[in-house]
Parts: C-alpha cells; structure tokens; sequence
C-alpha cells in the first residue's frame, strides 16, 4: 500500500463527457492526523447527478475542481487512524470516493455493519440511493394506495427502487420505462404492472398504452420527452417528483422543455424538484421498512460493478449511455 | 324590456380571437319555471380563463358550445321569479354572464349586499378574482413574512391583487411585471417594491435587477419567458403558484416551456397549477380579511369598465392584448 490512485477532472465536458475528461494520478497513501482516518475504499458509487457538479455553474454543490480528485459515495475499510469511535479495521460509509485511499475526519464517516447486509448495498439500496427513491416517492410526490405510478428510468438503481416501493406500498400500477428489452424484461420480473423501452416509439403514445387510465404520480429520472409525456398523461391532481434528467445533462443547449406545461392548471397539477439531503428526516422510518422488506425477500436490487479504480471513468460513461442494470459501482 | 340581447360563440378562433369569433343574438326574455329566477345582468366579468374555453378540447371545464351564449361571472337584479330566499329585487352573483338576461335556478345564484361593497365588488376583489390572488399566494404558493414575491400581469385584476395582498400579509418585497408605462407607474401607487414593462428588454435582466437576492414565490399569470426568467430567479425551495399562462393562450403552436426547468432539483423548486375552485374552504377567511383591508383603506383595485352587451367581445379582445388595468367589466 505505498501508493494511491486517484481519478482527478482534467478537463470540464463540453456536452458527453469523453475519457479524455478524466485523469488517473498517482500519489501518495495519506497519513492520519488527529481524529483522522485513511479508508481504503471497496466500492465507490457512480452516479448521474455528477455531470452537473463537471461544469463549472453554481449549483446546490460547489462544482468539481480541475486537477483535483473527483468525490461521491464510498464504502471501504479503516486501515489507519481513529476518533468519533470509529477504529482501524470498521467498515464505514463516507463520501470521498473515487480514489483508493481515503484522507477523512473520523466524524464525517458512518460505521456500518458488514455482517447485516453487503457493503454495497449501503451505496445503493438501503443508502442514498434508496432514501431517493423512498423519499422522492411517498414524501415529495406523497403517493397514496390505490394510484398509478410511472417512473422512467426504471431499471436504474433509483427507479427500480420506486417501482418496488411503490407495489410494496399498495399502488394500484406501476409502470417503467427503460432503454433496452433486457431492462425492460427485468422491470416485470421486478413486479412492474406494465414497462416499456422508450426507444420503441413516442413516450407518450406507450405511457397511453401502458396506463390507459392516466397516471397520478411521475418519478423523473429523465426529463424531456419523458416529462412531456408525463404530463400530458396526469390525472387532476397529479405530482411529479422531480429527481433527475439524464436525458438533458450532456445536451450542449437545453432541450426545449415540456410544451405542454400549461396544463398543470387546469389538471392543477404539482412538479416538484427535490434533493436527497433535504429528506434525511426519513432516513429512520426508511432504514427499517426497506431492511424489513429485503429480510421478508420482498425487495430486489440490481449492481452493475466495474473492477479497478483505473475504470471508474468508463463506469461513469456508461452510466451517461444507460448500460447499468441498477446501481453502478467501481470495485477497488 | 321585451327583448334579451347575448352574446354566442360563432366559431372557435384559431389562434387570437376576431371579432368575427362572435356573434350578437337577440332572444326573447326568458319567463321562470318554478323555483328559477330571471336576473337582468349589470356586469359581466371578463376573464383571461375563458379563451381556452373557446378550444374544442377536453379541460377542466367544457368547451364553450358553438351558437350557443358564452358564460362567466355576473351580478344583477333579480326581475322575476324566486327560491331559496331569493326574491325579485334581490343583488345576486351568478355564472350566467354574456346576456342581458339569465334564467337560472335561484338555488345557483348567490345573493349580495349592494349596500355593504360595490356590486362590481363581488365580481373582482371580494369575488372569484380576489379569492384566486388570496389562494394562490398563500396557500399554493405558501407564502410567508419576509419573503420575495414575483407577480407577472401584475396590474391586472387578480395580479394587481397578490402583490397587495403580499406586502398586508408581510413580504419582504414584491415585484410585479405589467406591459405598459402606465401600469408600471400604477404598480408602483399600489405599493409594489419594484415594477417593470417587460417590453423595455428581456425579463430575466429586468427581474434580476428587480429582486437582485432572488425570488422565493412566483405567481404566474403569463408563462413562457416569464416563468423561464422566474426559475432562474428562485431561490432554494422557491415555489411557484400557476394561475395562468395568458402570453400563450393565443399561440398557434404551444412555445418552448422553460429551458431551465431542470433547475427545479438543484434548487428544490415547486411549480403547482391550480384553479381557485379548489380553494373554496378559504372563502370565509378570505371575505373576512380582504373586507376588513378595504374597509380600512389598505386595498385598492381597479376597474376597467366597457358599456354595452355588444362590446363585449371586443373587452375580451382588449384584455388578450393587455388593454386593461385591474378587472375587465362590462356594464349593461
């Protein structure tokens, strides 16, 4: 363990990221000052809402720097260090991932239990991911039994989980859409009432097919043609949650969004933007209902692991290209 | 009074109405069956609302039918008739508008105090034009002491009303935007912070210059540039109340919705549409408090009033094209 590698930005996108936007770099192993730790981390999470942070506009995160260490969800092992009663040897969860060994202060780290569940479902399911999905769902778009749910983006780590918590808690249908028959195949045999792959004609003409009835609550994963749709498809007071939009994040001009937003009034309908981090007030509730539902085999989730920090990158890349079946993770 | 003049819909207009879209019909005096009242109307109101009326699709109200009398809020004096504690001689408010006289059930029709407000009163600020500023500011929109609100077509009857009813109920500045010099200056009597013409250059660089530290509520009556600009001035956890989208309601073809809409997760904004017949567990509250403003002098509205049943269409004409100043009324 003498040195460590580490994925720095070495240049900001212009549109889709290229490899060329990434560099590897080799330093050092960092040593511990007083109430620090060096984590050597296991899996890091890969994730869509960092393309925003690659361009350089202020947003709710500060932006990635140049020739500077990317960072985001980690698991990984103490190997030195200690403080806030974490010791060497405790697997914790932090938030400095893509490089090899982490420099962090023992109080931003969160102990957890490598025997309770796998590690990685602390990136995914039972971790930011999951509380997303969670609180986007039953907090933000407040869904209640009985309705019909559409979430896009379905097979993603985020939307798989909607679909699922959404059945668990009593929707009447649940619908997906995806980007390939694979995705969609998975999506029914995670319990969705109808998927679609978005590729095979107008978003709204399937969402019409799949939900004939129309639809109370939208997830967003995608935004665009998705949201349009979305809309054009609600009920009277139908709510959208709005957690992402993958489809706009590498488009040089933002794409011309949903012409048909005039509608939330007469539908009165509710779009609403949320963060994660805003909703950590659930994070109880939501830790022992979804460990309940995956203990009872009620829940299933989907990774999708690249090996070697030397191919964080290229994850990332097909993350942006949608070739993740669920959570995509780096394993170190 | 042996004859009843109304105004009918000829023809549905594509894009902005024409004169031609109307057409002046002389009927008989309807004769009441029992429990029905004939009303001879004294004003009519004219709404931004009842354009989309005038589509043949499906909304949240029916489509107005062709050669048949448009409708809409109206207040007159009971002629004939009576039920349901109403008698001849009796103000009462009612949905039978654009004729000269309505025949309705008594049961339907609202009586009012002439003696305790204008009569023009119960069509604007202490009717549904008053209720749908009262609702939408505080209880879509949630606004609270302190706060930053953007009010667009603010010198217009219901606009003209939320940027009052925001500095009585404590914002922190309120900021309106109106298509002409004179309604500027006339926002400005009316105690808004800050006013411009949105014709003077884009609205983005007016609002910021406007509201430098942003905005946190946004009521809508415009859409298009105006929301896109209003997204880009949110900020975090900024909520937008959407009552109309005037600056679209003639397009041919509906324009490009906000290109900034994804700015809605980073800054956890909400966007809801709603319609003021939703809000009507507020009207006692609101009738207490908005008459308790004007009879102390807080409250000011305005009035723009055209005579005569056949210039009706052509008010309707003048308030597309932004011709009035507060509520756009005809006397008959």
């Amino acid at each position: 363990m003498s040195s460590n590698r580490e994925i720095h930005l070495a240049s900001r996108p212009q549109g889709w990221p290229t490899a060329d936007n990434f560099r590897l770099v080799e330093t050092e192993v960092p040593t511990p000052g007083p109430g620090q730790i060096v984590v050597r981390n296991r899996f890091i999470s890969v994730d869509p809402y960092m393309r925003g942070r690659m361009n350089d506009v202020k947003s709710y995160v500060p932006p990635f720097a140049l020739d500077a260490p990317l960072d985001g969800g980690a698991v990984g092992e103490v190997v030195a260090g200690g403080g806030a009663g974490i010791d060497v040897g405790d697997t914790v969860l932090h938030g400095l991932g893509w490089r090899e060994y982490a420099l962090l202060d023992a109080g931003s780290a969160r102990r957890v239990d490598p025997d309770l569940a796998p590690v990685t479902a602390y990136l995914s399911v039972l971790g930011m991911t999951g509380l997303t999905a969670y609180a986007g769902l039953l907090d933000v778009a407040a869904m209640r039994p009985g309705e019909t749910v559409f979430v896009s983006g379905a097979a993603g780590a985020v939307g798989s989980m909607v679909g699922q918590i959404a059945k668990l808690r009593g929707a009447g249908r649940v619908v997906g859409s995806a980007g390939s028959p694979a995705k969609v195949a998975r999506l029914t045999e995670l319990g969705f009432d109808a998927a679609f792959d978005y590729h095979d004609g107008p978003v709204r003409d399937a969402l019409k097919a799949a939900a004939p009835d129309g639809i109370d609550v939208y997830f967003d994963n995608v935004g665009g043609e998705h949201l349009e749709a979305a809309i054009g498809a609600m009920n009277l007071h139908g709510r959208a949650a709005i957690c992402g939009m993958i489809a706009q994040y590498n488009a040089a001009e933002p794409p011309a969004a949903p012409r048909n937003l005039a509608l939330v009034i007469g539908k009165r309908l509710t779009l609403r933007g949320f963060l994660v981090g805003d909703h950590g007030g659930l994070r109880e509730q939501f830790v022992t209902e979804v460990a309940g539902w995956l203990r009872e085999g009620k829940l299933s989730y989907d990774e999708t692991i690249v090996d070697g920090i030397e191919n964080a990158p290229e994850a990332f890349l097909g993350l942006l290209r949608g070739e993740n079946l669920g959570k995509m993770l780096v394993r170190l």
